[in-house]
């Protein structure tokens, strides 16, 4: 199953990622993405607060996900490793729509203020795999590394992969584990 | 010399947080800001954008005092130490005044807004030591690597500083460095 289910919710980001990719995101309205969705503008608004929620309204799904990934590693895993897996696992849910993922990229990185809301988004991911480890007993300050080095890893490896042009040649799982391994070998670096 | 230079915006900063601290910072004008200094409310303009603005306006500062540090390093020394001693220098910074942090530190952290807005500045130090680190001749992703651990282990350290109650007994800088270490051994661990 990919990030995007196939409900209510999903069809609308889905229809609201190729306006705001199509028009820009300040010139398509709510109102617009309920009538592309052949929906009242009312119903948008069960579904999501605003225009700019639907933008990150999957984050706490992609968070819970990557909780339950890292709860599942086998205990013998070093928790870097399942942080590893876990993004990289993300990664392949992305992957499945990969023209969803660089329209929703495209339009944040057209607006300073979506890049700065992005950045406390993927702090919440950091965080959840922070929480996650600790559950499985790590210290908090090593649970801590883990998660911000993932996601920095995450935030250097995604545009990458957006800015390549054959989509289908491009992988972002693999892209992601190569990027981790050379934030890992650059912060090991001996003394 | 402490971050807060003692010019005039430094002295206005210095009165701004001993009133966010005592009255909030929504319940502090700027109008009360200047007049605590024996300004006008113009002169305050001339200084800052806004009340906000005084929170952040050192940072870029800070930023650049962290890229001259990491230049200024030996060329011998490997890009994750030249990053650590430069933060631990930043460190060093702060504690000259250490309630002066403290202060502006439980401003911010009573505001999931003002949250927002140090993420984002914390992600504009990561980035000027990436910055600095790829005019050493790093490539760029390991530049951002260590830019990103760095002030990861900065978000952890500083605040479990702050928290400390005896102000003479904590150092900030040795409390980063313990941080460092240990981001680092939680990111090196083997497979």
């Amino acid at each position: 199953m990919g990030r995007w289910a196939p409900d209510s919710r999903g069809r609308l980001a889905r229809i609201a990622f190729a306006l705001f990719a199509e028009k820009g995101f300040d010139e398509t309205t709510s109102a617009e993405i309920a009538e592309a969705a052949g929906l009242t503008e009312r119903t948008f608004f069960r579904h999501f607060a605003d225009k700019r929620d639907v933008l990150f309204y999957a984050v706490p799904l992609a968070a819970g996900r990557l909780a339950e990934r890292i709860a599942e590693a086998p205990a013998e895993v070093a928790p870097i490793e399942a942080v590893t897996e876990a993004i990289a696992a993300m990664c392949g849910d992305f992957q499945e729509e990969p023209e969803l993922a660089r329209q929703r990229h495209r339009v944040i990185a057209s607006s300073p203020a979506l890049q700065e809301r992005e950045l406390a988004k993927h702090e919440e991911l950091a965080r959840a795999i922070a929480a996650a480890l600790v559950a499985r007993g790590v210290d908090p300050t090593p649970a801590r590394a883990c998660g911000a080095v993932g996601i920095a890893a995450f935030r250097v490896a995604f545009p990458a992969w957006c800015a390549q042009r054959r989509v289908k040649g491009a992988d972002l799982p693999e892209t992601f584990r190569q990027t981790m391994a050379a934030f890992r070998a650059a912060v090991a670096e001996a003394r």
